[in-house]
């Protein structure tokens, strides 16, 4: 099984570099979040309302987002006023250590708090490759459907946070809140789940509670 | 740059099979279309309701649905009365050849119109693969946004059909119609576009007609 072989090496590579992001991040204080999930979820909306209530809080963060050929996510961003960094993957469906390397070397670490990173829109390889992030944030939309997380297993289990986005929907679509946040439970107890609006703006304020405790943490603890 | 030979090593043993199942199809004067999209877009939801109405049509058919790990969708579609044969990837992100020539493998040929393949849920890498298709579906959700054409062009680029679901969330959302469709006729002029809603049954015999017309065009011409 070359193909196997090849794979592990790629995979150990990209772990390698991962663990050189994370000593630069541990070295500066500096706390790291991956957020994954299907195109149109709503990362960037997202960002475009949390960002600014972060900056109220007195958080200094930088975005890394990622994105196959475009830099909309970013422009999206950069008109809202937030310190955005573009990554793109050309066809590749993911992000990678190396990407992530690069866009780092880009920020000045200097009183920094956060970083994020907004992966390409997939559920699936994302979730397998280590950029270096303290936290990966699993996120999600109610038009999806509820049979997500036993869908993708291996996201939810490498999540830390669970967000679910567009809870305005609920009302027209037969998402079932319930059996979402059961599966998510049966996969990994440890996780937080948090629903917000990005439309509303309802709910966003439970993010920024739960960052704000894991910034310090980072500052007090390390990793 | 080893990656990049690998890369095309494999693509070269992917469209190698994918001519082997081609040719499978033509010798039969079977079709054979791959219906991409997001996850949670509603490709299952629409085969469940598709899949009678061919039915009653007298188009003989059959499915292969693709995963990571589960047989969710199998299932639903099990359910429904639908000949449907399960593929797992593992972790990987999209169906190649040699999982489709396993599955062509199970199925009976004889009196065959249709071959239907639900890829996984993915936008970038299953518009990469070549499995044999006479023709690629790109199927999106108006929850997703009106800006995945822009985001993800080779999809639209490899695709003859794309397919518009959840148009009864349309006044619940922000979609833009007119500027996706536009997005798309500008990266492919030359596909048709059909709106659809799984949940009301609207716009779904728009499917039928094209199917049946490409499935005509297979019986007389050839691919």
């Amino acid at each position: 099984m070359g193909f196997k072989v090849i794979k592990e090496n790629i995979m150990k590579t990209n772990d390698d570099i991962a663990s050189g992001i994370r000593k630069t991040m541990e070295d500066n204080g500096v706390l790291m979040i991956n957020i994954i999930s299907s195109p149109g979820a709503g990362k960037t909306s997202f960002l475009e309302k949390a960002g600014p209530m972060l900056r109220k809080e007195g958080v200094s963060f930088e975005i890394i987002t990622g994105d196959c050929f475009t830099s909309r996510d970013a422009e999206r961003m950069d008109a809202a006023g937030l310190p955005v960094t573009q990554i793109n993957t050309g066809n590749s469906c993911h992000i990678d250590a190396q990407l992530v390397k690069k866009a780092v070397q880009e920020i000045r670490m200097d009183g920094l708090d956060l970083v994020i990173v907004e992966n390409v829109g997939n559920l699936v390889c994302p979730a397998e490759f280590d950029i270096g992030e303290d936290h990966k944030i699993s996120f999600h939309s109610t038009a999806e459907g509820h049979d997500k997380p036993l869908k993708y297993p291996l996201l939810v289990k490498e999540s830390d946070y669970v967000i679910i986005n567009k809870t305005d929907l609920i009302e027209h679509t037969d998402f079932d809140v319930s059996f979402f946040e059961n599966s998510i439970k049966k996969i990994n107890p440890r996780v937080d789940i948090l629903r917000i609006s990005c439309k509303t703006g309802e709910g966003i304020e439970g993010f920024l509670s739960w960052i704000k405790e894991r910034i310090k943490e980072k500052k007090e603890n390390g990793a």
